[in-house]
C-alpha cells in the first residue's frame, strides 16, 4: 500500500463509523456524467465515472472503465460497472450476493442526494424490503464537511497547484508585455499548455479571458474569443488549474488608461474591498459576517456585487465553505486547514467588469495567501 | 424578432400544447452548474445558467447573468435570478404574483426530473397547496423527443459544425505528417485553436488524445499529456467542436506498423463493423437491432465492445437517440432528421485501443455522413 493509498483508506474509515452510528448497511455514492460527485475520487483516487458502494468496513468501487480504475484507484474491491449492465438498480439487486457482505434481510441503504426524485422513487418501488435514505444532512453533507478541512496530503497538493498557478500568472503578464496584440484565444491556450507542461491535469475550468468589450459578464460567453485581449478600460482573466484532482482558481484584474471615472471607481472599490476582507479573515471568524462586511464596503460606494464573495476549493472548483450571503450558514466560521478563494467583483454593461481573486489557506499561524494575483496596468 | 427567435418561439409553442393537454399550470426547467439541462438553450438560446418558467402561452427566463441573457437569449420576459435570492423555492413562492399570470388557487407545477429527491421533498413540504410533478415520461422526456428530431435551423448549424470538424481532421493529419514528434498537448491545443478560429465556441468536450501507451482506456486519463503522440501500435484522437451550442463528435483511429497480430485484428474488426453498420442504417430501421448486429460482428471475432455503439448529438454531446444495448427502447427506430454518431471501439490493457467515429444525419434520401474520419496509418 502506497502512502497515498493510506490517505484514501483513512478517509473511508471515517465513513465506516458514520454507517455504524446511523445503522446504515450500505451507502451508495455515484459519480456519473452530468452528476459529478468528487467524493468518489476523494475516497478512492478514481478519476472518472464510478459507483462507490460502502459497507461496514469494506468498500466496492464499480468503475465505468476498469482499466483506469486498476491504474489509478485504491479500494478493497473493484468490479466493472458493465457487470451490472450499467444500472444502479442492478447493483442494489446484487448487493446481498456480493462477496464478503453478509446476508441482511431488510438492509438500510443510503443513496447520495444528487439522485433524482424519479430514480429514488423507482428504487423504493423496486425494493420494498429495503429502507432507502436520500436526504439532506446525510452522507453527502458529512463528506462535504470532511472535505472542507483538508488533510496534509491535500494541502501539499493544493500548494503545488498554487505554485503552478502563480508561475502562470507571471507568464501571462510577460506575454502581454511582449505581445500586446495577443488574442484571448492565444492566452487561453497558453494557460492550458503551461499548466500541462508543469504536470497539471489541465485547467480546472474553461478559462475566462474577457477583454474590455466582454468583461461586463460575470462569466464571459463565449469564455474566450479569437479577438485581441487588451483594450482601454477594465477587463479580466479568470482561470484555475487542476493538479492531481485539486483545483486552483484566480482572477487577474487588468486595466488600461484612460479609464472613465466610473471604471476607476469600480477598480478602486474592488481592490479596497479585497484588501480589507483578506486582512480580517481569521480562524473562528464568522464567514457570513465577512461577506456582510464586503457587501457593505461596496454598497457604501454605490455598488452591488452580483455573486458570492468566495468559495472553498478542492476536488471541486466550488465546494464548502461557501462564502456567500445566501448559501452560508450563519454559524459557520473560518477554520484551520480550510482552503478557499476570495473574489470581490463588479460588472456594468457599459463600463465592463473587474474582479480580483486569490486562494487562501488557514493555518495555525493565520491566513496564508496561496496564490498572488493582483491588478495589472497594461 | 429575428429568424432565429422564431425557431425558439416555435419550440416553446409546442410545449404550451403539452401544458394544456396535461392541465399543468407551470413547468420549471433548470440549467445549473452540475445539473446541465440544454433544453433551456433549446427553448430560448440562453447559453448559461438559468431557470426557465413556462406558463400557458408565456415563458419567463430567470438567468444567473442578466447581461448575458439580454445579449443572447429570446423569451417573452426575463427576470434576474438574483431577484429570487438564487433559490428555486423563492421562484415558486413568487409564481402566483408574477406579472401576467392569473391567480390559481392550487396550481399544478412540473419540475424537470434532474431535480434531486431531497429538493422535491422540500418543495412539496413548502407548498402543500401545489401539486408538484417530477417524473419520467414528463416534460423532460418530451423535450428530449422534440430535440431528437432536428429542425432546419439545427441541421444547418450541425452541418456547419461538421464542416469545421472535417477541416480539423485534415489539419491534424497534415500536422502529424509535418511534425511526427508532436505531443498530445500540442494536438489538443491545435484543435481548440482551429475550432475557435473557425468561429466555433470551442471544443465540445476535452479532446482525448491517447497515444499508443494510453489508448487502452475508453476515455484516456488524463485526456492528453505533454508526451509524444505517435508510437507503434494502435491509438486514437476523439474530439468534437461546439458551434452555436451544437456538438460534433468524431474519433480518428491511428496505427503505426509493426502491429501485433491482435492489434491488426482489433483494427480490422472495428473498421469492418463500422462499415457494415453504417451501410445498413436506414429510416424506420430498429436501432436496437443495429446495435445487436454490431455486437454480433465483434463477438464473432472474439471481442466485446465495452460501450454503446453510438448516440445522438445536438446541444448535448450525448443525447437521444441512444444507440446502445442497454438504454435503447426496443421499439425505437432511426428516423428522418436524427443526427447521431456511430463509434465501434475495442480496448485491451496491453494491446491498446482503437475506435472509429463519425456523425450522421438521416434525410429523406437516406443516411448522410456529416463528418469523414477514417483510419490513418502513420
Amino acid at each position: 500500500m502506497s502512502k497515498t493509498d493510506g490517505f484514501y483508506r483513512k478517509r473511508r474509515d471515517k465513513l465506516y463509523g458514520y454507517l455504524d452510528e446511523n445503522s446504515i448497511d450500505f451507502a451508495v455514492i455515484r459519480d456519473t456524467r452530468g452528476r459529478r460527485n468528487s467524493s468518489v475520487r476523494y475516497l478512492t483516487g478514481h478519476p472518472s465515472d464510478a459507483v462507490l458502494l460502502i459497507t461496514k468496513g469494506k468498500s466496492f468501487l464499480i468503475p465505468w472503465d476498469i482499466n483506469v480504475a486498476e491504474k489509478f484507484a485504491c479500494c478493497e474491491e473493484m468490479i466493472p460497472f458493465a457487470n451490472f449492465n450499467h444500472d444502479i438498480v442492478n447493483i442494489l439487486e446484487s448487493l446481498l450476493n456480493l462477496k464478503g457482505i453478509k446476508n441482511i434481510p431488510s438492509p438500510v441503504v443510503e443513496i447520495t442526494k444528487e439522485a433524482s426524485y424519479p430514480l429514488v422513487k423507482r428504487i423504493k418501488q423496486s425494493f420494498p424490503e429495503y429502507q432507502i435514505l436520500c436526504r439532506d444532512n446525510g452522507i453527502d453533507d458529512l463528506l462535504l464537511k470532511h472535505r472542507m478541512i483538508k488533510d496534509s496530503e491535500e494541502i501539499n497538493i493544493l500548494q503545488t497547484a498554487s505554485g503552478i498557478t502563480d508561475r502562470i500568472i507571471e507568464s501571462i503578464k510577460d506575454m502581454l508585455v511582449k505581445k500586446p496584440g495577443c488574442t484571448e484565444l492565444e492566452i487561453a491556450l497558453f494557460i492550458e499548455s503551461e499548466a500541462r507542461k508543469m504536470h497539471a491535469e489541465g485547467t480546472a475550468f474553461e478559462s475566462l479571458i474577457a477583454g474590455a468589450k466582454r468583461s461586463y459578464a460575470i462569466h464571459a460567453y463565449p469564455s474566450y474569443k479569437d479577438t485581441v485581449f487588451t483594450g482601454k478600460g477594465i477587463f479580466l482573466i479568470d482561470f484555475g488549474i487542476r493538479y492531481r484532482g485539486y483545483c486552483s482558481d484566480v482572477t487577474i484584474p487588468f486595466f488600461k488608461k484612460p479609464l472613465t471615472s466610473m471604471q476607476k471607481k469600480m477598480l478602486d472599490s474592488v481592490i479596497y474591498t479585497y484588501s480589507r476582507v483578506t486582512e480580517e479573515i481569521a480562524e473562528k471568524k464568522c464567514i457570513k459576517e465577512t461577506v456582510r462586511h464586503a457587501k457593505e464596503l461596496l454598497e457604501k460606494q454605490g455598488f452591488t456585487m452580483p455573486h458570492a464573495l468566495g468559495h472553498g476549493i478542492g476536488l471541486d472548483v466550488h465546494e464548502a465553505p461557501y462564502i456567500s450571503a445566501e448559501r452560508t450558514d450563519p454559524s459557520m466560521q473560518f477554520g484551520k486547514d480550510m482552503v478557499f478563494t476570495i473574489e470581490p467583483g463588479l460588472y456594468d454593461e457599459h463600463e465592463g467588469g473587474i474582479r480580483l481573486e486569490n486562494d487562501f489557506l488557514i493555518t495555525e499561524h493565520g491566513t496564508e495567501a496561496l496564490t498572488h494575483s493582483g491588478p495589472v496596468e497594461l
